[in-house]
């Protein structure tokens, strides 16, 4: 495995690696991450190893993601714990690029998607989703990867990735990767860590919260949007710590919302997203909605 | 020489002519135009055939680089003597996408270039580079071309295009390829067929302009960037017909503008650019300044 830090370096050793393939049809593998690496990043490993024949984990906190109020300062970082992580998942080629090797001057270039960002996490976040269309398309352009691995815990990412992909045409396969969780539901995320004790405990209403929802769904109990709505919020109420930014359901990936009336049985293009705050963490979970096989309107 | 029209089968066909080649330094070379092609295309083609093992050239009147009360409707197409034009320069594959295949969707995905883009042809055509930075991505998603040639008339279209790829990495090669000019010195475009013979006589002077622009700065009669703005003003009033757009001095490729006082001479990054009026056709024209020898302070 290999260590690299330079744009002109990761081409070099990609175009070699291509050659020793020998076949026209050797696929690249891209896991891109901001590194702090857990079992959510390792599983995205999995899937390009076994999908790819070359695989590129880039590991790079990008700072025009981040707000200027956000933890881009203090977001964790841990390279030697990662290395060894790719490592042991079997990565190729690990790019850990710098801050000046990405942005050598501030880019005049933006890449952005409209639409699909102004709701969620795009209204708590402006400029998150533009910060990260814009690393994305440069990591593809420099990777020139034929597949891209994305976990679906950032599921709005996910559907604003695929949206530039096909509005640009870009030569890569979007794979969504399932969500990693704690053995007690919690979604594994870097920002875990910032949780206290009593922080932590209460997460566990995030995951508990979209559970039910899917639950009262298949009982029968939630058979509109203003149910699930509801089920939602009664209980993340059930932490005092919980702030909730939003509890929404909507359309996947179009993310179009539903009323409050629409009916959610019998779909299954619903994602239900979550993001909650608990002091300066911000947590997001979602899951999507299985279809449900009792109509308890028939 | 192939002619086709839809995205999937311009890649099937990239791809075989690849592996024919057998090499992977296989070098594709791309002229993005929008059709109606004169001898300006033509170099760029042939350019395009001397530094490519692959030349494709594409024809898209593209809809979202043209604002509302401009002539989308009414650019001049002429596909089936573009074609023989292509075939006679050697062109490998013409791609000629309707606006169906590059936008069956209306796109959410902008790519935009700050800065450079809110001066000269930027300031009078709102949203116009955003148009073209965005079908150019799209096109080298396409084709995937190591070169890709533009002429010089555009400077700004090129000077935009090299900030882009530089920003997003993009595995291109930008080939700026100087402007060809009628026997009379109007420099072609696919719009000098709206002009009427009046226009088209006067419109010379964005030629005779630039000229003596360079020759007085050759001459030591212009030394700031003052004087070259009054000397192409008191030429392009010379046609009664012309309305000037901008007549500009600035330094390429940043297009950082000149103060009145500022020194031309012994530059040689300066470029002269002109945008002018003729009844409802805008005509473009522009100069690299070259570094004069006289120093006429000495």
């Amino acid at each position: 495995m290999k260590v690299l830090r330079t744009i002109a370096e990761l081409r070099q050793e990609l175009s070699l690696k291509r050659q020793a393939i020998r076949s026209s049809a050797s696929v690249v593998g891209l896991v891109p991450t901001m590194g702090y690496l857990h079992q959510g990043h390792a599983s995205l490993m999995q899937a390009a190893r076994q999908q790819s024949d070359i695989v590129v984990l880039s590991i790079f906190v990008n700072p025009i993601q981040f707000g200027p109020n956000e933890d881009f300062d203090s977001y964790p970082r841990d390279e030697a714990r990662d290395v060894e992580t790719a490592r042991s998942q079997g990565v190729d080629i690990v790019f850990i690029p710098s801050v000046e090797e990405m942005y050598p001057q501030a880019t005049q270039t933006t890449v952005s998607v409209s639409k699909l960002t102004e709701r969620l996490c795009g209204a708590s976040r402006p400029g998150h989703f533009d910060g990260v269309t814009t690393v994305v398309s440069k990591l593809f352009n420099i990777v020139q990867p034929q597949r891209a691995f994305f976990g679906m815990k950032d599921a709005q990412q996910v559907a604003v990735i695929q949206q530039m992909v096909n509005d640009l045409n870009m030569p890569v396969e979007i794979v969504p990767c399932p969500i990693v969780r704690e053995e007690d539901g919690l979604a594994l995320s870097s920002r875990n860590v910032y949780l206290n004790p009593e922080q932590r405990t209460q997460a566990l209403v995030l995951s508990k919260a979209l559970r039910a929802a899917q639950e009262a769904t298949d009982t029968g109990v939630a058979t509109t949007a203003a149910d699930i709505r509801r089920i939602l919020r009664e209980h993340i109420a059930t932490s005092p710590l919980a702030v909730i930014d939003y509890a929404e359901i909507q359309a996947f990936p179009s993310l179009e919302p539903l009323t409050d009336q629409e009916e959610v049985q019998g779909r299954d293009d619903l994602l239900i997203a979550l993001a909650v705050k608990f002091g300066k963490t911000r947590l997001i979970d979602n899951i999507r909605l299985q279809k449900s096989e009792v109509l308890s309107h028939v």
